[in-house]
């Protein structure tokens, strides 16, 4: 695949989720699957949470980039 | 609210308006209100500004990231 | 132009070229031509490549922002 | 004053008003005022914003980082 | 809640557990929840851990901003 | 214009005010008119205040970086 | 051990593993393990990962640095 | 002391002398350690200073966090 | 040359140039040199460009710091 | 390859040629492959130069971040 | 002084000086003390040095920020 | 040397003293002489400390990188 010119295109994602921070960034990876093109590649930006009326974690906020080929 | 799996997109805008910094952030969302599913906040990421020939501002350019809810 | 009220999107896209740094930038505006509006600017934000068998550099990978006007 | 041994500290403070970027740091100021010692100066941390239901800005927040010397 | 004046305080804990990201976390924000007002929200600043004698990892230190609001 | 060698230069400037961010933007434009060639744009790089003996913000300091072009 | 005169080194490593964040994290640093001194810290420079082909994240990529002290 | 649950928090201060920069960290030390629980390190943020009508530097002014343990 | 006290100073140039980044740093250093005292090196802060009418790239920007000694 | 176990280290170097930057790039390249295993990529991290006695540019120096696999 | 209309500049100068962090700065102080107006304040922006032939260090190389109020 | 294709490598060390920042930089730099081909300069890149039992400063420790030549 090296060496061919192709190009990428990232988005900006945030990905909620009560079961920590591996889920939320697979919740924001599977609802990108079904709209755009074959995904490639994520990076964590930031990593984010929100803290409910009993003290504890109610969730995990994971800002991510997400990276797919764009095809002719 | 929290603690529902759930994803939103942020899209990076830039406002420009000659009536100062948050009148050319309220044009970026005005914009991006007609084109997105509801937005839920901004960051603003630089601020920036021309200067005309005469010398003075002749207006304020304003960076932005714009995030709003993926809806299923 | 200057003063006017206006809107601009910046997209993050990454070019791929085995010919060179401006190569690569090359590669990612020429396609982002055909499928967005009239491309205003593009900012540099990374410079990456691909080492291949033979220990030489088989591609440039440059992380670009473009940015282009939205239209009313 | 200058050339004198003495200690200020920071912290870290988010200012929320409906009327703008100045507004809400002095939000943040004032209620400081009340809490803290003589007040000194500060820096602008982040500036962000919620988008209401109607697509406006509803509010500005800005994070501001406050400095006031410690009295002996 | 949005558009009424209110100010947030920031303060930065470290979280140290051997089970983990999550646990760090967890740890800092159960001790804060004691000492402080109403927490909100927390922002990772940091992943660090100690290796023990044995080449495993003993610890996971998590650097977090914790933010509540003050109330009047 | 594009398509031309040229050169600009930039010098960092902080303007101060009493009337606000923009006032304290405007001032230090004013004054890098009458001292520099025709001036370009300005970057917003750091906004800052002092706290009065009253609590209240007695004047903003903004530092901006101011771009120009160097005549032949 | 404090006070007394020494020097560490810090290496850069990737830790993959499709097992989630910590999982990676312990790859680095077994690995780093056999061929290095007594490791003391790591620091968390970057998480990524890849995308497979059922749009699932195959593996997570943790960028790390190691520490660990250079002996007499 | 490794592997056990704890808390540390982290302030941030600014330490000023004639003196030099050591001194300007060790005047912030010394008065964080009469206010705060048992101290355990400080990282330097930012080294600034203040020149005085003669053209000298009458005073050198250390920005750190200081670290301390959370006693239960 | 080692060992001597000295002074440099470092301004900011934008070179511009319709032949790529190299030509871009040429074009700033050749004109700095006509204004400037002896230089002696320069350090690249941000490549930038603008797009054309055609979709092509008219012109390289790139933003760089030159350094040279001040003289007695 | 994506989903097994593995580690990668990286190495700073920096790469001076007279040639531009993707020849002081590929000089880096050049070297590193005769003394490290199996090269995979490379980022660069910073864009320096020389400037001559004669005011031209001496050199370029590129400093980058080599990657490799570490192999069992 | 607080609450008047003023500008400082901001200038970026190297000291070099084979006695140490402030020896250094100072000699940037000094010298830049004869050619510019009235100095205020000065930031560190970077700590370098050069190591000699015996494998000592032969020079501090400081880049610190000058700012001084421009004068009507 | 100028304008010879030549490669340096940096390497990360921390050199701890209880004797004030040159001393922790000297401390690394001496230590790493004996390991390492011709040094040529270093970069701090952190500054940090430890606070004795005592309250006072029991070390510092100093983040640097090395630079040095790679011979053929």
């Amino acid at each position: 695949m090296y060496g061919k010119d192709r190009i990428y295109k990232k988005v900006e994602l945030i990905g909620v989720s009560s079961n920590g921070i591996e889920a939320a960034i697979e919740t924001a990876i599977s609802r990108a699957d079904t709209s755009l093109d074959k995904l490639s590649w994520f990076e964590v930006q930031n990593i984010r949470g929100h803290i409910g009326e009993d003290g504890g974690i109610s969730e995990y906020q994971v800002v991510i980039k997400v990276a797919f080929e764009l095809k002719e």
